[in-house]
């Protein structure tokens, strides 16, 4: 088979109303993508690697690999409040396989139509294992931006939607093997599975967080516990949690031992966002989901203290460490 | 050895001047760089990956896997005529080696202070191969770029420096193993194996060849002959060539059984540009060479008959079609 048979495949399987970015010049066959940025915006880019049996197992169906890759990359896009543009992918094969590569392209559609971002390039190469590095290009208004770094204390800490679904999923898909094709219902373990194969990239939210001045923000990739850490140490404060506060689907609560603390705490890849904002602005906030139709939980409180801190008597273990790809 | 350490090592070695990005929050930690587009200028994207034992042999010098896989990127900026702004670099690793990754960091450095790119940011992965993604931004004259498509009947044919020397290096690499450290004499079979790890994206021929609004230009990747295809494909017309005019270097004249013209005309890896201007730009075409200190040969001239034609008894064969992953 030819690399241009397989190119071919993928962009035939994209969704048209995407292609090509205005004013751009995207698969064109030009060296590079050449596209206009919106008046008085700057540029927000981000890079992601997805590799097999490290990011997602061998047998993950392509196009969940396709919906994954991209909404997780385009999630960064969300955490800086930036708006989609375009996005490039650069794919190693193992095998070329058509029908896996139009799988990929219909899970990136999925992530294409659901967030208004375009293919604009892309590379394609023979490797070991199958792996897709997506870049994303998105819009911020010049000179603001949501960080890391603007956490305060006396700030209230958000998380939206629910936690720990994807990596009580993952747990499921490596025991059941099972595919999810359609959304399945909230209180099934189903649900989970599909958590895991189709994150949402908060987009909408990450936005909105933008205009009210949200005093930080972050994807959450590598789970909570982690990630907030991350905003902290940027902005240079602690938190109180309360994990019992922490937003959990019905399956989760279903299917796990301790109702789901543990994943919702410790469990990556829900790419939900986790931001605070002065407690003035909550009820901007719950507004903002409300009309959003996301859900948007308060889970505790910046303080000016070092470290996270939970009510007595809960233990904390090194579970909630996060993954390191080299430790 | 933990993700943090290996990061922190590679962007120790990166050289200081081209880190941050003016106004940008490059490296901050934060889930994208962000950065402004100079004003009146467009974005220019692409993205290339570079994998063991595809793009390079396993046992190539870190370094030279760092510079020769940036510079084939920022060749696609040259080919466009863009000014090269940022890079971000996903890397997957099958060993967490510290050097390794220094030697990476130090190619790329070679490149960016050559090129005046900056890293903006990266993902770092297991795999089990070692490869590198990089994703290059670059900025471009509003409506105005080099593309594949504008050749016209009647165009002389140019390509800049000489050709060939990084497919025989590849092979001399190959059987020798020899690493080369410092610019080996011109005439010495060194010379082809620094070709190799050393290509020189030509950032500052692509960005006058716009000025003068050259009428197409490619960067040679995968030869001239497929590229030469690509542009004459893309602008709908033919070309005859004289494969006496290649540009070739003493050393490839003197090793190559040939004088060097099949690796010359089928071999890729030179990263040079061929390039298409009107009778009327020759002279100030050959100006800019001299005043860049880069060679340009004419080497043909586009016709309206389809096809590449060559003076009688010149044999074309099968070696001159490119290199395709999947076939």
């Amino acid at each position: 088979m030819q690399e241009s048979v397989l190119i071919e495949a993928f962009l035939a399987e994209l969704p048209k109303s995407r292609l090509p970015l205005a004013g751009s010049l995207p698969c064109s066959g030009d060296d590079c993508a050449v596209f206009a940025l919106p008046r008085g915006k700057e540029l927000a880019v981000s890079t992601d690697i997805c590799v097999e049996n490290v990011h997602f197992p061998a047998h993950t169906p392509p196009c969940a690999i396709g919906a994954r890759g991209l909404a997780s990359a385009v999630s960064d896009l969300a955490a800086m409040g930036a708006e989609p543009l375009g996005f490039t992918l650069a794919m190693t094969l193992s095998v070329a396989c058509e029908d896996w590569i139009k799988g990929v392209a219909k899970g990136c559609g999925i992530v294409m139509t659901a967030t208004n971002i375009c293919c604009v390039g892309g590379d394609l190469s023979k490797g070991l294992l199958n792996s897709l590095c997506f870049t994303v290009f998105g819009a911020v208004p010049i000179g603001k931006l949501l960080s890391r770094s603007g956490a305060r204390p006396g700030d209230i800490i958000f998380v939206s939607g629910t936690l720990g679904d994807a990596r009580a999923g993952l747990s499921q898909f490596l025991s059941t093997g099972k595919e999810i094709c359609a959304v399945p219902p909230e209180d099934s373990i189903d649900f989970l599975i599909w958590r895991f194969f189709y994150p949402q990239a908060r987009i909408a939210l990450g936005q909105k967080l933008l205009k009210i001045s949200a005093h930080s923000a972050i994807d959450l990739s590598d789970g909570l516990y982690i990630d907030l850490h991350r905003i902290l140490t940027a902005s240079g404060w602690g938190a109180k949690i309360d994990p019992e506060k922490l937003p959990r689907s019905i399956a989760l609560r279903n299917f796990e031992s301790d109702s789901g603390i543990a994943a919702a705490l410790g469990g990556g890849d829900d790419y939900e966002l986790c931001f605070t904002v002065s407690p003035e602005s909550v009820e901007e906030v719950l507004q903002i989901g409300s009309d959003l139709g996301v859900k948007v939980s308060q889970i505790g409180v910046v303080e000016a203290q070092d470290g996270i801190r939970f009510p007595k008597g809960f233990k904390i273990t090194s579970e909630y460490a996060g993954y390191d790809h080299f430790s």
